[in-house]
């Protein structure tokens, strides 16, 4: 049986090498989250050439507070990514405590 | 006396040319935000690339909320630089109406 044959599917490499008191992260919805950043960093890019060629402000306002909303719910997929993956690895790993205190530090970050 | 010379120091030509009832809007602070809204841009990709590169999720919600802070900071230059132009715009042209009612518009999408 290779290495490459034990990694459970679905779980990258490095997390599947990490070994049991490493905290094993496999970011299920990691392709999600770059498209939606992706469309972030385009849709700014265009708020920007808005400015550039001098365009109401109340229109820039609204673009921005677009682009906003855009990275409230990008944070929410990273969020339920990381909740799913430490109640996961909790579950497997019996390592509830560290779970808990890495779910507090993103929501720590993310209501701040 | 040339048309470039009557123009007043820091007004856009196309704000100087646009005569008394167009809402002339000369974004005296349109390098800042257009600097502003480059260094938003530049992050986001960063933060794309830690998603890309598998960081943890809590690094990851902090540099959103990071960037979510800094286009809130940006919305508020581009708040200010709008209530300059339509007082300044207003006083001088005598057209306050209108005036309140961009900076209404504006005040709107921004708390939205």
């Amino acid at each position: 049986m290779s290495t490459e044959a034990r990694r459970p599917a679905g779980l990258p490499a490095e997390a599947a090498a990490a070994g049991p008191h490493r905290h094993v992260h496999p970011h299920h919805r990691r392709e999600a989250i770059v498209r939606r950043l992706k469309r972030a960093e385009g849709h700014l890019a265009a708020v920007r050439r808005m400015v550039e060629d001098g365009r109401d402000c109340p229109d820039i306002l609204l673009q921005i507070a677009a682009v906003r909303a855009a990275l409230d719910a990008t944070a929410r997929v990273v969020l339920a990514d990381h909740v799913e993956s430490c109640l996961h690895n909790a579950s497997h790993n019996g390592d509830a405590e560290a779970a808990w205190e890495d779910l507090r530090r993103a929501l720590e970050s993310f209501i701040r």
